[in-house]
C-alpha cells in the first residue's frame, strides 16, 4: 500500500462528503497497492474508509498476497464474490468506481439495502491527476523511448512503404524497448490524416504526403503518446501553412502553462491561433487530454475545463488541422507543469521536415 | 434489427420473469442490431421491452444510424447519457446488462427511484448460446483459417526459433487472414507449457521440447480457437503415455457429444479417462467453454455444468495436462452440437507429430 497516496484519497473523500468507497479499476487499483489486475468477468475490489481501514477483495486466481496493512479476503468461482465485501461496508453512502460491474452493485444492493450507492470515482481520479515523484520519473523515461521510437520510423520512410508496414514496425520498436504490450499508433498518409482517428491500412505513401505519426503506448504501466507531421519528398504553400499555424499554436499554448492559468485558457489560446490562421473549424477536438496509468485520464485540456493548473498534473497539448480529402497536420507533446512554468517530456523537434 | 434473435430474446426475458432490459455489451448489441461499438468510458445501451419495443441509446460519436425498427437516441459528450433512458424506462424491475458500468446505473437510479434494478443478462446470453444458421457458416470458415494457421506456424518450427517470434508470425498471418486485430495465442516450449496461461517470452526451441499453440481470434466478430501440441526433434516415452492420452480424453469426449447430454457428463469423460491413465491431478481446468462472439462465454463445460446439450451449442473440448518443470500437452478442437452428434470444426490433424 502507498501510504501517501492512500492519506490524499482519504483526504479528497472528505472533501467529497464521502465516508466510505470501493475502488475496482485497474489503474486505481495499481495506484494504490501495487497490484495490476485485469479481472475481466471477476471481481477485484479495494473498500476503503476515512479511517484509513483498507480491505482488498480478490479471487484466488488473481495470485494476490495481503500485506500487513491491507487485509485480503479471497473467493473462488463458485462463490458470491460481492458476500465478503457485503460483510465489511457499513450502512449509508458508498461511494463506487464508476467502471465496476453493474452485477456486482446490483448483487451488493440486493444483500445490503441499507447501503446507498453514490458515484465515487472523484477521490482516486483526482489523487491520481498529480503525479508523485515515481510517476514523474516513469513518464520522462517513456517519453525519451518515445522520441527515440518516433525518429526510427521516420527514418523508415521510403517509396512503396504502407501504413500497416510502419504500423508494425511501431508496435515491434515498443516491444523491443520493454512496452507492456505491443505498440499502438495512428499512422496516417495524406488523406487519410483528415480523420483525427484514421486505422492505418494499406495505403501506400506518396509523394507529397503529409505523414501523422501518433505513437501512444504503456511502458511499465505508464503511458507516452506524442504526434508528429513530417512531409515526404515535397511540402506544398498550404501544408508549409498549416504546418507552421499547427507548430505555432503547440508552441504558444506550452509557453502560456503555469500554475494558476485555467486549462480551458490554454485550450483557448492554441484554439485562437488557428482561428485567426484561418483553419478554426478544420481543428474539431479538444487541445488535450491528462495521461498517466491511462491514456485518457483527467484533467480534460478543453475550452470546457475551468480548473487551475497545478504543478504535478501531466497531459497533452495536441492541436491540429484536418482538411477533408486533403491531408492532416497534428503536433502533440506531453507536458508536466512545474511550479514556474512546464517541462516539455517530448524532445523529438518539431521544426518542419522534409524527408527527402 | 435481427427480428429471429429480437423475438428469442423475448421469449427467454418472458422465462426469467423480465419485462424489460438493457443490452449494453459489445457482443450482444452487435448480436441484435449488427451494430458493433465499442463505447469505453461513454454509454451505449438498448432498451427492450416483452412487447418488442426497442430503443438504442448512443453518444453522437458512434456514429449510428436510427434503422425504421430501432429509433435512435443520441446525446454529446456535454450531456447526461441516462436522462434520455430514463424517460423511456418504465417502473419496476428492470434488467441490467452484468457489465454496464456502474456509473450508468446509479446516474439511473438517482432519476427513477420507482426502478428496481436486476441481474439482466441471462435473456441475451442464453439466445446467443445458440447459433443460427449465419453463426455457425461463420464459424466454420474460422476454423479452417485457423487450421491454416496453425499449420504454416509447425512449419517454422526450426533450430534457434523464440516463443516470441513465431507468437508474432501468428499475429501477423492473422492480420493477412482478415482478422480483426493481430492473432492471440499461448506459444509453450517445453517446461514453460506446464503453465496453462504461459505468456511467450524470449525461450529458444530446445531438441525434446513438446510445443503448445492455442491460437484464438476474432475474425468478423466471431472466434476461432484451437491448441495442437507436437513435438521437436525427439519425443519420450513418458511424452507419448501424456500425449496419447490426452488425445484419446479429446476423441472420447468429443464421441460423447449430441442433444441430451449432460456438459457435466462431457467433462467427465475427458476427465476419468486423465484419471485413470494417473494423471488426474495435473488436468488442473475445466474441459471447454462456449464461444462465438466471445471468445469464452456460456456455456462452460465443467463438471459443475448441469444442462444438456442442444443443437447450436458451440465449445471447446481441451484436456490438457501439465508436468511442472517439465513439459505440458493440450489438444483442443471446437464442437457444434448437432441433432445426432457434433460437427468438430478443426480439422488439422491430431496424430503423434514429432517435427524433424
Amino acid at each position: 500500500m502507498n501510504k501517501q497516496r492512500i492519506n490524499d484519497v482519504i483526504d479528497k473523500m472528505k472533501k467529497e462528503g464521502l465516508t466510505q468507497i470501493i475502488v475496482s479499476s485497474t489503474a486505481s487499483l495499481y495506484y494504490l497497492t501495487g497490484y495490476w489486475v485485469e479481472p475481466h468477468e471477476r471481481m477485484i475490489a479495494l473498500y476503503l474508509d476515512a479511517s484509513g481501514k483498507a480491505v482488498l477483495f480478490g479471487n484466488e486466481i488473481f495470485g494476490l498476497n495481503s500485506m500487513p496493512d491491507l487485509p485480503l479476503i479471497c473467493h473462488t468461482d463458485s462463490e458470491n464474490p460481492v458476500k465478503d465485501l457485503a460483510n465489511v461496508v457499513k450502512a449509508g453512502k458508498l461511494g463506487i468506481d464508476k467502471f465496476w460491474s453493474s452485477k456486482f452493485l446490483i448483487e451488493l444492493m440486493g444483500l445490503r439495502n441499507d447501503v446507498v450507492p453514490v458515484h465515487g470515482s472523484a477521490p482516486v481520479d483526482l489523487a491520481r491527476m498529480f503525479k508523485d515523484e515515481p510517476e514523474m520519473i516513469m513518464m520522462r523515461h517513456n517519453s525519451r523511448i518515445n522520441d527515440q521510437v518516433v525518429g526510427t520510423v521516420i527514418s523508415m520512410l521510403e517509396d512503396g512503404v504502407t501504413e500497416n508496414y510502419l504500423a508494425s514496425q511501431v508496435n515491434k520498436l515498443f516491444l523491443q524497448n520493454g512496452a507492456d504490450c505491443e505498440g499502438t499508433q495512428i499512422v496516417c498518409f495524406g488523406a487519410n490524416g483528415a480523420d483525427p482517428h484514421h486505422s492505418s491500412d494499406s495505403t501506400v505513401l506518396q509523394t507529397g504526403d503529409s505523414v501523422i505519426l501518433d505513437i501512444f503506448t504503456p511502458l511499465n504501466h505508464y503511458w507516452c503518446d506524442m504526434t508528429r507531421t513530417v512531409f515526404y519528398k515535397t511540402v506544398s504553400e498550404q501544408q508549409r501553412r498549416v504546418y507552421d499555424l499547427v507548430k505555432l499554436a503547440n508552441e504558444t499554448a506550452i509557453s502560456r502553462i503555469k500554475p494558476g492559468v485555467l486549462l480551458s485558457e490554454i485550450d483557448k489560446t492554441a484554439r485562437d491561433i488557428i482561428i485567426q490562421g484561418g483553419y478554426g473549424k478544420y481543428f474539431t477536438h479538444r487541445l488535450g487530454h491528462g495521461i498517466g496509468l491511462e491514456c485518457h485520464e483527467p484533467p480534460d485540456v478543453s475550452l470546457a475545463s475551468d480548473i487551475p493548473l497545478e504543478a504535478g498534473m501531466i497531459f497533452s497539448v495536441e492541436p491540429g488541422i484536418y482538411l477533408p480529402g486533403e491531408f492532416g497536420v497534428r503536433i502533440e507533446d506531453l507536458v508536466m507543469v512545474m511550479e514556474d512554468g512546464c517541462e516539455v517530456l517530448n524532445k523529438y523537434p518539431k521544426e518542419l521536415q522534409v524527408i527527402l
